[in-house]
């Protein structure tokens, strides 16, 4: 297990129709984040939820109104400097049947919805979540 | 996205029949915290969820009892300095079977419930969470 | 409530087939995690939850894949030093429906899973998490 210290807190609230992963990795992009945990909730006009099955992930759509009602993971940054976003979300519908899986590209913020970044800080920190060679 | 100091980690454990938010509302108040993310997991009597649809919550009540699969979201003080709770659940069956939504009043603790706040410092993280103008 | 600060932030990914309520527990335990706050995302082979019912808890299998949407809870140590883990998951199948409770022992990491700790720091934060006597 790699440990590092703890940075600082930053949250966002997200704007309607923005792109939920794109979103997050903006934030994180902008505020110089490396690496660092991530909770959001809020709201989705839809969602494309990604299954991983034999090296790739199957995509499930659901059309909403859908309430995010848990999206965690984290944040880091690749070879090149780029920030990489890795979160699972659940939604939930109008009877509150709840579905989730791998955020991917394709889920739109609804009325809007909070994200809050805990941040990591240290360079194996930082290494490790781009990947992790340790028991 | 805004960003502040973290300051303290704290722990309680709710009691049988607490409704959920408000106790979540009261430890928050009682230790003075401004600014913070909660994460609970444990139990429920009975769940009463919200999904946001064209302005304002339509209620799902689901019986229990059940299990509190995630229970993350914020606090943050309004402009009375009173402090406001911003959670949203997953709460399971005795089948399995998840369902979701915004936490609303009307969630009374099953056995117990593990409530842990990371608290945001800082007067700018402390107004965001209030109301953030930034994208 | 009882408060403490913030230590240290670990990361691990973890390997296929481990156990992912031993893994969370070897993980700390290496680490010396006394007290702390779990995240977790990733897959699983297959699940083993748990729902509380009059004293006990009645076990529900699922067979997988199945994604780890959401896993979260607390790190303790009991009265012998040993590493108590406390955790929740929400988990998802191919249809991207979502299942959860408490993660009990007999849930076999898939691909991987990527967990995050964060470290609460102090004696009497430490022992809330073993016993909370205050409300």
């Amino acid at each position: 297990m790699i440990e590092g210290k703890i940075g600082r807190m930053l949250f966002s609230r997200l704007k309607a129709d923005e792109d939920l992963a794109e979103a997050i990795k903006k934030r994180a992009e902008k505020s110089g984040v490396k690496a660092g945990v991530i909770i959001a909730i809020g709201s989705l006009k839809s969602a494309t939820l990604g299954y991983y099955r034999e090296g790739e992930y199957k995509t499930i759509r659901l059309d909403g109104p859908l309430e995010i009602a848990s999206c965690i993971g984290n944040v880091a940054v690749d070879e090149n400097g780029d920030v990489v976003v890795h979160a699972h979300v659940v939604v939930t519908n109008e009877r509150g049947e709840a579905f989730g899986g791998h955020l991917m590209k394709g889920s739109p913020v609804g009325a809007t919805a909070e994200l809050t970044i805990i941040e990591g800080l240290g360079p194996k920190l930082e290494k490790s979540l781009r990947r992790d060679d340790e028991a």
